[in-house]
């Protein structure tokens, strides 16, 4: 508990000038960004706002975003939610009662297990089991969901195989296409209904080097998310399948609570971070590409900096713009490192660091705490020259301590 | 599905200088009121952003609103929530667990039963006991829960109460104060929980002369709404209760997917609401006494034009600042006879009406559609003069189609 609060006023600037090597979408005062969602609310011409998710009207702008998405997607509707945790829940109880069914297949890492307090057993009545079986490779290289793990499970009782892409908690990895693949040819068989945790879909989608469309095609049913990589301030989740899943979807979306009043905040930052990040990239926005481009750009320049005494990054070369940074150091070492740096040149390396616990990833192979390097907007603006000046400084100091 | 149609287009204002009687709130566009909210967030001094419910920060800004609020009620804690199903159903939930039963009673007409797709059982897996459990009286002139009705029922599977005060679907109506007092005696003798669906509990304070403390004081657990009687743009619920309540309340709204990455326009407008309707008032602000007032003007004046040959009141004298309005004219005559006023006057009557089928509360006695009347800034702000000759054009019109 201590150390969470700890880690919450971390996340506080202390100095409005810092330059944030960790901070990727520009930040905002609460003011500030309603008076830009006000403004955007005017350029996207949104003159009514929508009332309990107008699920009854064809001609609003809500329904009118979430037909352009499942264009987008290939998929036949989608439905917009305020939450991830509630898009995965609602797709989960969709397929279980299509297939009579209450088991589902995901990853050890899956969301679903260690961020939403069993929901999915205690609400939902669902049964996870999770992949791989053994606890074989799950150290600092562990595997994302591959085709192999499937063919340890006992498939019979299973509705629904979740696989994330890109995985999160391993650092953005992608499991293989030609896994993928052959997963959706065993579901089909299987009658095993086949869904995609696309919370950062985009960035997968640069990762793959394939359109959202392709990504999608596997894939019964698949929900993203509007305030990771699109930057929305707020939240909301997009939610996508066939006509019949988004119409039990909205039943579901009804039961949970969640088509409120209005969600006019989230649907206009939804929409203007989906524009501004993804469809109408215009100078000087960054792609998922180039973010990308940036981050294996940064990652290798720091490891020929001699990164490998004090730390590692997970994965090695980062198959999307996101990855894991591994240190030796306890976090108060690489807080007070950090501290020293800033203090000197007005950059601050990270403000988000959590602590290894024995047990942990990591931790047999001597990392001690790790942090989560997403690469944005503001930080991918960064000139690379401070980037790796700056990691340079750490390397030295870090490996003084060790 | 038409018919739905119908009134939702019905809502949107069909010319901007129309003065409409059945509008409570100002009508603001969506950038407007974002931009509002914007300034609030200045006048309010939010300088950061909440994250994911604050739940472990102490000095939040949502954190502190929560405080407020409990203090208010005389509770030990609050929980911010995005919509009052989820309110509902997490508070039946930790009681539930608590009592280990999964039984509660309500009203008839409460929102669990008619507006929720059965998400108590289906979601939850509650089930409901709905009172009276004879429909003698369901008619239009049925009483809100009494403590006779729980006589009629077996008591010993229970876990908890749910009592809505107003009873929205019946207009308004209130529990006579001294059966909230025998039902609070008989809960706690039979180890049942006592909650109270107080979406409208401002309304509900003025209509019993109490304060909420004396209001809440009864009830475990209790909750209500930011965006009916508070007038905030999208939604938003606090749900009070002991530490402990509050503490399970959070872990649900987390397998809820409630506690989004930010709840900012809703905790912002929520606040603006309160103390602009409730707490801070200053001139020109109605109070919810001013608007039961006016309301009780309006309905005896209207009732001496001789109303009763084309409709009623629901209740006759309305018990806070809301009541129904039953017609005897088809909707699509009354919607004729509006139009025809509109056009002579620029004073639109209603706006949204809904048709009753045969069986519905009201048939029997020969009414064919009903509107909410809920009095509020806007509405309540209009001369009596010109609510009284409106209505008694509307009466005089209607009488001759009859």
């Amino acid at each position: 508990m201590f150390l969470l609060k700890l880690l919450l006023c971390l996340l506080l600037p202390t100095n409005a000038n810092t330059i944030r090597l960790q901070t990727p979408h520009p930040l905002l005062s609460p003011s500030e960004s309603m008076h830009q969602i006000a403004t955007e609310c005017d350029k996207l011409d949104v003159g009514t706002p929508d009332l309990y998710g107008d699920f009854h009207l064809e001609n609003s702008f809500l329904r009118q975003f979430e037909a352009d998405l499942a264009e987008e997607f290939g998929k036949e509707d989608a439905v917009f939610l305020p939450s991830g945790v509630m898009a995965q829940q609602i797709a989960l109880l969709v397929h279980s009662k299509e297939k009579k069914k209450t088991s589902f297949l995901c990853h050890k890492t899956s969301h679903l297990l260690i961020h939403e307090k069993e929901g999915y057993s205690e609400l939902c009545g669902l049964h996870a089991v999770d992949l791989p079986l053994t606890e074989q490779k799950m150290g600092i290289s562990g595997p994302p969901l591959l085709y192999d793990h499937l063919l340890e499970a006992e498939l019979d009782d299973i509705c629904t195989l979740i696989i994330e892409l890109p995985h999160r908690e391993l650092g953005g990895k992608l499991t293989p296409w030609s896994d993928i693949m052959q997963m959706q040819h065993l579901m089909k068989e299987k009658d095993i209904s086949f869904h995609c945790d696309g919370a950062r879909i985009f960035e997968a989608s640069v990762g793959y080097k394939k359109s959202v469309r392709e990504l999608a095609s596997p894939f019964e049913s698949i929900y993203f998310s509007f305030y990771k990589g699109l930057a929305s301030p707020y939240g909301g989740a997009m939610l996508m399948g066939t006509n019949s899943f988004c119409e039990e979807a909205r039943i579901w979306l009804r039961r949970f609570g969640g088509n409120l009043y209005s969600l006019l905040p989230y649907i206009v930052a939804g929409k203007a971070g989906y524009l501004k990040y993804v469809k109408d990239q215009s100078h000087p926005t960054l792609s998922f590409g180039d973010k990308h481009q940036k981050l294996l750009r940064i990652t290798d320049s720091i490891q020929k900096k001699g990164f490998e005494t004090v730390g590692c990054f997970e994965p090695e070369v980062p198959e999307v713009n996101m990855v894991h940074c591994f240190l030796r150091l306890s976090s108060k070492d690489c807080i007070g490192i950090r501290d020293e740096i800033e203090d000197k040149s007005g950059v601050s390396i990270f403000h988000r660091i959590s602590e290894l616990k024995e047990g942990d990833k990591g931790w047999d192979e001597g990392y001690r705490c790790k942090f989560e390097l997403y690469m944005g907007q503001a930080n991918g603006s960064i000139e690379d020259e401070i980037w790796v000046n700056t990691w340079s400084d750490f390397i030295h100091l870090a490996s003084d301590k060790k």
